[in-house]
């Protein structure tokens, strides 16, 4: 029987609660008492699913493609193994954004508060966020810890953990809501931050992990995949800070922020590029202020500066040289041109 | 030339000089701008050295013994090796520090302002304490890659970790100090927390760390040292929540404050043995107030209660165990008495 979209979500979320269970488990051998059990175990259920979860799956998707095998055909215990590289990469994502919802001050989360505003948690949070990141471990070494390629997985995930930090810090040295000054801001370090913040772990970490089960290992074939998916990374960051100042709370899901956060965002990268003097002083004195006044003001500047129009150009041009890229593939390894495909198809002309 | 001490010490600390200088060159390779790399190189300054760093340098201490050879005649590429794993366990420290200090809302470590008080950092120091941990495993990569034991480097910090988060929870969720509630407390319960929080990062990793490097790898022989230095790491943090208790400022070279804090130290474990319902409620009423007068009270009563002979009674008791299994110990495959001789030295009758 094929599953459909709704049947592949729900047999991976599945596996998030045995993966939870067997946590348990380990806690349980260690003698940890009966509430930090339970703890522990609230914060992985609030934190871990609940997304997207489009990290997680293309794991899947990706495996299957390079095995060229059906989903449906995959054994339990390899499906299972692909899964838990599946809900490491969730896991690794809930220890970012616990984290980064802290430290952004954010008030909501996948229409839940924070973990950290949820009664009885506040900074424990912290500690919280690190045993999500712990938990990662625990499971590749219960599962992988026979392969050959282990210390690679170990690799892998210790590098990407490391490029995202490195890009949150420069993140949060730059849009400084206290001290808005727009001198700070330039497209090279757009460009860095959206690919260490968000390219590395939410593109090119999925397949990575996919291409060392399958024996897709050779270090040309990670940079051939990693020379696609980073760019695609970018370009999926650029059409979200686009999406946060161009959509409507209709396409996107949410209401853009942006502008009143102070956001080193594509968009007034782009902008700065083309004000006169005068513009730059609107920009100035309305970037980054909490009025909706002052938001409105950017708005409408950033259209009277043609950022649609840049953005379309943009776009065009940054996915032809994808399909380049991707058409120009060396097969000969067993990396397929369908898996980036399929990831390119997932962001082109997205709307949310 | 014998080094004593004190050149032990700057010889340690210039290594130290030499990996921030490595890490500011991997940063560099990356293309991180310049700001972001010099806040990291002031993290890593800042948190990183300034301790007693008994930790570190207990992996060097352990391997001499190991070895057989004094610290002068190692190698240099010997001696940074060591050395590294060393200050992999200060990072270590350092990154559980930045975060402790915060969930604590400490004031002061280590003579100046907690890191997250340094101004411009605040909640920042969340992800500068990820940065920390995640320099470990770029450092390890970096210098051991090639070895056998690489992968059993990675999965002895890896587990260690999230011991001490685990010991951490718990100490957190116990010693609220919004909600005192000594019904919460009990001797099992201090035995888990200053285990996990403590004896495995402390005690026992240094000395497995140092084992892994000269080939003493047999399970028999990791158990053998974690058998003894795990209650060793138990004593000495007794020994700790004792002093804060019962030892002078001069003594400790702080001003305790476990009382006011609501701490789930040893003292308050064995005074809710004896304690009769009278002194139960005068213990409920005055425990984990922030008044000087509350704690003079609840310092008295531990003096009444006879907590000074218990702690002595204990020590002589754990002390005469730890002597009789360090006698015990099997040095056929390479691990030396003398290693547990060294730390137990270390603990024994120390007032600071």
């Amino acid at each position: 029987m094929t599953l459909d979209k709704a049947g592949i979500r729900s047999k991976f979320i599945g596996e998030f609660d045995e993966l939870v269970k067997e946590l348990v488990e380990i806690l349980t051998d260690y003698k940890m008492p009966q509430e930090a059990i339970d703890w522990f175990v609230k914060s992985l259920n609030y934190n871990t699913p609940g997304g997207k979860l489009n990290r997680g799956l293309s794991v899947i998707d990706t495996y299957c493609i390079l095995k060229n095998t059906p989903l449906e055909e995959l054994s339990g215990p390899e499906y299972k193994k692909v899964a838990l590289l599946g809900w490491c990469i969730e896991l690794l994502q809930a220890y970012f954004l616990v984290a980064d919802d802290m430290m952004d001050q954010s008030k909501t989360r996948r229409d839940q508060p924070c973990w950290y505003l949820v009664p009885g948690v506040d900074n424990i949070a912290i500690n919280d966020s690190f045993m999500l990141e712990g938990a990662i471990y625990i499971l590749l070494k219960k599962y992988f810890r026979q392969d050959s390629y282990y210390v690679d997985l170990l690799d892998l995930f210790h590098e990407v953990t490391f490029q995202t930090e490195l890009g949150q810090l420069l993140d949060l040295i730059t849009s400084d809501e206290q001290n808005v000054d727009l001198d700070k801001y330039t497209l090279e370090k757009h460009s860095f931050i959206v690919r260490f913040k968000t390219a590395y772990y939410s593109f090119y970490l999925p397949v990575a992990l996919a291409m060392f089960v399958c024996g897709v290992t050779d270090e040309k074939d990670l940079k051939q995949a990693q020379d696609i998916l980073i760019p695609l990374g970018e370009y999926f960051q650029v059409q979200d800070d686009f999406l946060d100042c161009f959509g409507t709370p209709e396409q996107i899901g949410k209401i853009g922020t942006d502008i009143k956060d102070n956001k080193c965002s594509w968009v007034v990268n782009q902008a700065l590029l083309k004000v006169n003097p005068e513009q730059r002083k609107v920009l100035d004195e309305n970037y980054g202020q909490k009025s909706d006044e002052c938001e409105a003001v950017c708005k409408k500047l950033f259209k009277d500066l043609g950022i649609e129009q840049t953005y379309l150009d943009y776009e065009e041009s940054v996915v032809g040289d994808i399909k380049k890229q991707i058409e120009a593939l060396d097969e000969s390894r067993g990396l397929k041109k369908q898996v980036l495909y399929e990831f390119l198809g997932k962001v082109y002309k997205r709307s949310k």
